[in-house]
């Protein structure tokens, strides 16, 4: 897990919506690295609106930063 | 779900609120991808007040990112 | 609805405060389109300290969006 | 109430930060009108350790639009 | 407390890092002045995980302002 | 203590994250002193579904302070 993300550059902003998802669960990884704790837990919030509605929460401060990071894609097409 | 998200251009701010709310609620759908499960979720936040403004902060979120991405659509006559 | 959003510019802070109360409350009417719903959960959050200061968590991350649209009035007089 | 906020720009970042704590008031005072009952309200959230934490975030969030609007206070001596 | 915010400038990260610290508790300072009812629920929160990362969530966007204003101490050395 | 953040600038992306993970510790460390409580604290939240997406909150929003530091890394190859 060293160097997990060499870049905040994707190609789409799809593929920085991933990014987000995944700086959001390495966070969760990072604070419970008990992977055993982990698979106990998924359950207990992916069966849960607030949970859920608290993960997304989460995605879109995340996806603010890839986004910035990405001039917004502008120059996509 | 390959390229769902091609842009964050949208043509008008109340388009770019619209993809805020679809943002947030792929959110949610990548975290729990079983239709069912969300299906008996939706209930419960839908009509539960601190689910709904929970809701709308995901949103708002989203809209900050959208409305950057836009340059506030200060153009938009 | 279809164009209710038609610029985040407006005149002066105090109705581009007002505007943010807007874009807090459209995201619980597009989550929630069921009026009788939403006036059964009005009580609900309107008498509840919690969810008012959460409201007023939404409002303000919306504010602060329709702040930097409008380049924070700095030339307003 | 009709422009109680005219401009965002204060002479101190102390003045501003009293704006910001008027924002975050501000946005209960719209969504619960009735000052009967935001007065019975008050001590439910004033002697909570939650209820607090969360109104200075409100703060918090309010206080960086302000900062920015007034490009921080960097020439402030 | 009149002008207790002189400056969000500061000469390093830490101590900017603490300014943010300071941001965050007179916001409960000013929301619940009696220092009585504060020294109560100071262990009510100092001793609940919950309430911690509640105020260190504070913290972080109260810091993300001051490194704004500090153009993120890039020249620092 | 005293400059335990000599600066935000990061040679990469994980590094940076890493950081962001650091504040977020610190901001409790320096709430709640008492190390021992801070241990019997711990179990709680990282065996805790709802903290742990709390706190993957702080980290984000430290995170974009950070990236935002680094200019994104965006000459990072």
């Amino acid at each position: 897990m060293d160097n997990w993300l060499p870049t905040l550059i994707t190609a789409t902003p799809s593929e920085g919506y991933d990014l987000a998802i995944k700086l959001s669960r390495i966070a969760i990884k990072k604070t419970q690295p008990d992977a055993a704790v982990r698979d106990r837990l998924r359950p207990e919030y992916a069966e849960d609106a607030d949970a859920l509605i608290a993960v997304s929460a989460v995605i879109a401060t995340n996806f603010a930063t890839i986004a910035a990071a990405n001039g917004y894609w502008r120059d996509t097409k």
